[in-house]
C-alpha cells in the first residue's frame, strides 16, 4: 500500500479515514489533526500557557509531543498516583520524557499530600472503587495546580476511544446531565476552574499509539491494574466490534453527538455553576467538595498514637 | 432454584428481574407484563378491535396468544412475504396457529399484489437491499389493511431486543428525527394511520421464546435468510454482551430513553404530519408515497410482450 500523500511505501492504514501514510507523512497528518482540533474548537492559541496532564501513557505524551512540535507553550503536570509499580514506571517515563526534551514538568506525588493520598490508600480507607477515588483526587489536583500556577487551560489526552466509551456509558443510562456536559472544550464556570480541553478527541487510541511509536516516545504500555474488568474497557471492546464491522462508527458517534445530539441536552440542562468549598476554596457542588470529604475519610482512618489515659 | 411466586421448582431464571418462575407462574408473569404495558402506555382497551401483525415468529405469536388469554379482541394480519421456504413455513405456521384457536386471520400473499411484490422480486427489480424493500412494503400493507378493515389499532411483536437494537442504531448516528419518534405507542397523524403499539417492548427475546415454548406455540425458529449479516443483528449481539456483563442494561437503555432521553428530542422535532399519496391515498411524505414509487420501479422492470414492429 502507498502513502496517500507522497506515494512512498505506507506504514499505517487508517480505514476510517480511507488513507494510508508513510512515517513522515503520518507524523504530519497526526499533528495537523491536533492543530485542527485546537483551532476549530477554539481550545487555545500560541499565546496561551497550556498545562498538559501527562500520565506517562501514549495519549498524553503523544499530545504533549505534538503540541511542542506545533509551537504551543506547554508545562506538564504529572500526578504520582501511588498505584504500585505501575505508578513508579509512569512517573519515571514522564519525567524522562520532559527531561530529554527540556520541558517544564510539575510532579505531585499523591502519597505525600495531606494524610497520604496514594490511590490504593484512599480506596481502601474510604471503601470506594479505586477508579472512583482516583477520579475525585485527579480532578481536584488538576484544578488546584492549574489555579495555583495560574494556568487558564488544562489539556488532557482523552482520545476518540475514551470519548466514545464515555458517551456510550452516558447513553446507555441516558444521563442527561453528563450528556449535556460531555464536550472537547469545557468552559470554566468558577474562578478556580481552568478551561479543560481534549485535543485528541477525534483521534483513535490506535492513531496515538502509532504516533508515539513513530516518534520514539517511551510510554507506559500496561493498562492501570485497577482498570481490569472496568466497565469502560467493556464499552471500548464493544465499540471496537462495531468499528471493525463498520469503520468510522466511533467517529460518527462522537461527532454527530456533538453536532446534532448534544444541543438537545444542553438546552435541557441549564448548568448550575459550582459554589466554593468551605475547606479548600476549590469549586464544589456542596458546602464541602467531594475531594475534602474524601480526605476527611482517609484522615479519620489513619492509625493514631493513642494516649496512655485511654 | 425455586419459583419466586409459589416456591415450586423454577424452570426459568430472569437475571434482569432477579426472579425465577415455574411454568404456570411464568405464563402468568408474562401475560401480566403484557397487560401492564397495554394499560400503562394506554395502548388499547378491551373494547377495541386490535389488528395483530403476525409473522409466524415467536414474538408475534406469543403476543397474540397473550392478548387472547387476557381477553382482548384481536384479528391477525399475516403478509406472505415471498422469501422462499422461510415465507412458506411462516404462513403455514401462522395459519395453523389461527385455525387451531379459531381466530380471525387476514392473509395477504404479496406475490399476488400489484405487479407481483414478493420481497425477492421487489429487491432485485429495484436494486434495494431486501430489508429496506421489505420495510417499505410491510409498512404500507400494515397501514392499508388496517385502514381498509377499519382497525384503529395495530399491534406488532417488537420486543426489548428489537427496540434496544433500533435505539442503539439511532444513537450511534444521532438520528434525531428517529429518536423523536421511537416509542411503544405511535399516535396516528393521518386519517389512514392506525395507532401503532408494541406491547412487548419491555419483554426480551428470551422471555418471549420461553413463553412460546411453554405455551406449546409452533413458531418459525429460523431467522429470515435476508437478515444474515444485517446491522440489526450486530447491534443485538453487542447489546447481549453488555447485558451478560451488566444484567438489565437493555431494559435501562430503553426505559430511561423513553423517560429522560426522548423528551429532549421530542421537543426538538415538531413532527410534520404526512400528506396523502396521489396514487394510493395512503399517508406519504411526498406527492407519491415510497411504496408507490417502489411499485412503479417493479412494474417498469417487468418483462413485457414486445411487439413485432420493434
Amino acid at each position: 500500500m502507498k502513502c496517500t500523500r507522497c506515494r512512498e511505501r505506507a506504514e499505517v492504514h487508517l480505514r476510517q479515514h480511507n488513507s494510508a501514510f508513510c512515517r513522515p507523512c503520518y507524523v504530519g497528518f497526526f499533528q495537523r489533526q491536533v492543530e485542527r482540533a485546537v483551532h476549530k474548537e477554539r481550545m487555545f492559541t500560541k499565546d496561551d500557557e497550556v498545562l498538559v496532564a501527562a500520565s506517562g501513557g501514549k495519549d498524553s505524551l503523544a499530545l504533549w509531543d505534538a503540541l511542542i512540535a506545533l509551537g504551543y507553550r506547554t508545562t506538564g503536570l504529572h500526578l504520582g498516583l501511588g498505584i504500585g509499580e505501575y505508578s513508579i514506571s509512569s512517573t519515571e517515563k514522564t519525567q524522562r520524557f520532559a527531561r530529554e526534551r527540556n520541558l517544564r514538568l510539575i510532579t505531585v506525588p499523591l502519597a505525600e499530600e495531606g494524610p497520604g493520598l496514594a490511590i490504593s490508600t484512599v480506596a481502601s480507607a474510604t471503601n470506594r472503587k479505586p477508579c472512583a477515588a482516583c477520579g475525585t483526587v485527579k480532578r481536584h489536583y488538576f484544578d488546584r495546580i492549574a489555579a495555583e500556577h495560574g494556568f487558564a487551560i488544562l489539556a488532557t489526552g482523552h482520545n476518540l476511544d475514551d470519548e466514545a466509551a464515555r458517551l456510550l456509558g452516558n447513553v446507555l443510562h441516558w444521563q442527561r446531565e453528563h450528556l449535556g456536559k460531555q464536550s472537547p472544550v469545557l468552559q470554566p464556570n468558577h474562578e478556580k476552574f481552568a478551561r479543560k480541553v481534549k485535543p485528541l478527541f477525534r483521534i483513535s487510541e490506535y492513531e496515538s499509539a502509532v504516533y508515539a511509536f513513530m516518534r520514539g516516545i517511551d510510554y507506559v504500555v500496561d493498562e492501570c491494574p485497577n482498570s481490569i474488568g472496568a466497565t469502560q474497557l467493556l464499552y471500548k471492546d464493544v465499540l471496537n466490534r462495531l468499528e471493525a464491522a463498520m469503520p468510522g462508527t466511533k467517529l460518527t458517534f462522537v461527532q454527530e453527538f456533538l453536532r446534532t445530539g448534544q444541543p438537545a441536552f444542553a438546552i435541557a440542562e441549564a448548568a448550575t455553576p459550582p459554589q466554593t468549598c468551605a475547606r479548600c476554596g476549590m469549586p464544589s457542588f456542596g458546602d464541602v467538595c467531594s475531594f475534602c470529604r474524601l480526605v476527611a475519610e482517609v484522615d479519620h482512618k489513619r492509625p493514631r498514637v493513642v494516649s496512655a489515659g485511654n
